[in-house]
């Protein structure tokens, strides 16, 4: 049995939450669009030809923010191919991962529905196959109230009222060779910094995302950031970074430890920031948008390059372990205690692809294992993040060196009072004792204790077993003396309530 | 009346205080070195020329440290000169302060005075007019037991143990235009690396300093110390910075809120250092040596371009005020309070030279204002930095934009338990309750308080009235409930040492 301590005390805070750091992303990929959230013929599909079952997994899932269209998608797309009469729209060739696109879901029906679903759309531009004037163009068409070329289509289409989409990304992933119509940073800088000015002066409130790495070890990471930063620091608000984490062969204690990756590679993104910031003497701060991550198995994904070309394809439709759940449960604590620079997150992606809900077409739709951790932390962790310093033992991994058993952070709810404690023990052999020094917090008395862990670290849900694996609810703990002693189980995500 | 909250708990901690940051500077410059720390025809003089009176002050300030020959001069300086026969020395002329060098003393003095004193020596080496050959020299005279060119020398003057030269400066301020050989970025992390290797290669067990920038306001701030490090990471151990303020025009508000301009400094530092290491792919981490800080009327000084070759002369001796004391009180807590980076930092001078020591030929010696907060720091701020995040009110500053009116940090002393509270109160017309919460720490009954302020706060120390500005003791105050309340007076640098 292992042994931790924490102290929770209001008065060492990190930051308020933003509750767009609970946010996910809709791409036109695989099928998470198509028998994703859109099934015209699906028993369930609204009067638009949407999923009533998955929306309501969405609402249930709990996303304040959707990005969308892509991912590498976005690199290719013609965003007036997705407007007006649907039996108009044009197929086209998906570039980026070898598909068929119908164009039957665009940016009215996109924003209309994320709304639906209590969600705001975040929209990226196409930087890889287009510039300037298509970025300005969707800005005006999405905001523009009306009396212009763009404004003016959109409600001819019938959307009389502008989308006034907030949160725009100038491209996606443009550091990558992969992507349609990559750039060299200082190619990339100056588009972005451009279209930036020309997206503003259609609608000067919108806040814009650049494109930082698309994963830590990319060979330009740091530099690409650096680049792009100097030449847009006035013109954008956010840098993004993407980040996926799979298990590579028997190595879990690894895998488990995958948030102490997120931690480095966020704390490098915030120095290249503020190093950028110093020596150009600017005084506003630029913020990080984690726009990306998830649990991905990219080993098991044949590449873009060795599919045929098809309508919604199956593509990469990871089913989720107990293991999984638990990084994804850890991933979002390293977002929470970030939360003085990490203002936006995206679980990528929404459904089917990489994704917490999955659907069948015609068939059901049901909760992936990570839809869980997921669920509990986007509602419960509202609040002020504490700071939390946990004493205890580390294990040694092969990827990551020495890390903590246990994960930790808490949110405070200053409205109602409540403390909620989010902690994943690494072990996976053994419990984990976990004091909390709650001293400084005297209306806390009682803990409500849910844990998801499993015999088998292997189950997953499935379409016939959607329920295999759920949270359970541990017994409640009483605070005695200002402390509390809870046990967490071996290789479990854990969240505590602590209410008076 | 003001008031202010801190929150004292050890489970929230900085880290552990490096004492080197409570040295000093001994520079080659004016009279710190000669009617300073050396003065054979002095009263009080030993049998190698240093004054006792002097040593007696330095000991009392406590210093663990001291940078040594400089500073500017060091860019000139031909070590060879200063050892060997005094007789044989010859006198040089100091291009940097436009002096005539007597090389009286010289490294072996100075190594056996600074030990005689309690403290290590720093060396700094030229990197101005000399290289890869002189340093190299240096550390072999210095440091390598004999049987060799240099070390034996050493032994023939009388020095047959090495003087185990620990932490070394690869020059001093390369950035700067005024310096004697100055150099571009690419050129000086050239020359450092080369030199870093050669001095390693005589000595593994020597720590290294980079030259980091002359201040803030340089134009290649951030820059150079990216170009720097990028060269010469793996190397060097410390990047320095060096920061001086004063008050200009009747802007005290500004003035008392220097340590804001510190932080600022020290955490972008930071931030190039972590962004070097991110891109560099580095495991460890550059820690920071602030190795020249102080207040210094740099607008009194009418330019060394101005002076006539002299020996020994009159050259930047301030006389410090209460409020400079209380800057100089307030820029400590901001090493402190960055004691997770900052290892090293070097009041700039010791004696004379804006130094919180003064002495006259043939006269006395005596404390400036800015001693005392220094002294108890340096004698109290020892163990480990707790984090203190106050909650209080702010003003409006002209230089830094919205400062709050306390600024205080805490050590903790693990081994007695006893606790020190640094507090500047930056209101120059009211006091200040400052309430403690303690209840993390319950074996602490009894504060007591030591402040520095006066009804004059341009009251100065003089040799006729040395004693004019010494901190004062307030009434002890009782824990009750596990919280303290403490009033700090207007304009006023503030020690709580609260003990069971």
């Amino acid at each position: 049995m292992h042994h931790s301590s924490v102290t929770l005390d209001p008065a060492f805070r990190v930051a308020a939450v933003d509750p767009r750091v609970y946010g996910s992303f809709v791409e036109h990929m695989g099928r998470c669009v198509y028998t994703g959230i859109y099934e015209p013929g699906h028993g369930s599909a609204d009067a638009h030809g949407f999923r009533a079952d998955v929306a309501d997994l969405v609402r249930e899932l709990g996303t304040p923010v959707l990005r969308y269209p892509g991912g590498n998608f976005v690199s290719g797309y013609t965003w007036e191919d997705g407007v007006g009469p649907r039996e108009n729209r044009p197929t086209r060739l998906d570039l980026a991962w070898r598909s068929l696109e119908t164009n039957q879901v665009g940016v009215d029906e996109f924003a209309t529905w994320a709304r639906g679903v209590g969600s705001e759309p975040i929209m990226a531009v196409n930087l890889g196959t287009r510039g300037v004037d298509a970025a300005r163009s969707l800005v005006e068409y999405a905001n523009h109230p009306g009396g212009t070329r763009w404004s003016d289509l959109r409600r001819s289409n019938g959307f009389a009222d502008p989308h006034g989409i907030k949160l725009w990304c100038l491209g996606n992933e443009m550091d990558g060779p992969w992507q349609i119509g990559h750039k060299t940073a200082d190619e990339y800088a100056r588009l972005a910094n451009e279209t930036a000015k020309a997206m503003r002066r259609v609608d000067p409130s919108i806040e814009l995302v650049v494109c930082g790495s698309s994963n830590i070890r990319m060979p330009t990471f740091g530099t690409w950031e650096e680049t792009v930063l100097r030449e847009t620091y006035d013109a954008v608000d956010y840098v993004s970074l993407h980040s996926y984490y799979e298990q590579r062969g028997d190595d879990r204690g690894s895998f488990l430890a995958s948030a102490v990756d997120l931690d480095r590679f966020i704390e490098a993104v915030v120095a290249t920031c503020d190093h950028v910031r110093a020596t150009g003497r600017h005084r506003k701060r630029i913020n990080l948008s984690v726009d990306e991550w998830n649990v991905w198995y990219q080993a098991r994904f044949p590449g873009e390059e060795n599919l045929d070309w098809a309508e919604a394809p199956r593509l990469i439709e990871d089913e989720y372990s107990v293991v999984d759940a638990v990084v994804v449960g850890s991933l979002l604590i390293s977002l929470l205690k970030h939360a003085d620079r990490v203002k936006i997150g995206c679980l990528a992606q929404l459904v089917n692809v990489i994704a917490p809900i999955r659907s069948e077409p015609g068939g059901p739709a049901w909760r992936q294992t990570s839809f869980h951790p997921f669920a509990l932390t986007s509602r419960h962790g509202r609040g002020t993040v504490l700071r939390v310093e946990p004493i205890g033992p580390s294990y040694e991994t092969a990827e990551h060196g020495e890390v903590p058993i246990l994960d930790a952070t808490a949110v405070h709810d200053e409205e109602t009072g409540a403390v909620t404690l989010f902690a994943v023990n690494r072990d996976q052999y053994e419990p984990l004792t976990l004091d909390v020094d709650l001293r400084s917090l005297p209306g806390l008395a009682t803990a409500g204790h849910v844990a998801l862990f499993d015999a088998d670290p292997e189950a997953t849900n499935t379409a016939a077993n959607p329920d295999r694996v759920t949270p359970t609810r541990q017994p409640d703990t009483k605070v005695a003396d200002g402390r509390l002693s809870v046990r967490l189980p071996p290789l479990s995500w854990n969240m505590l309530r602590l209410t008076s």
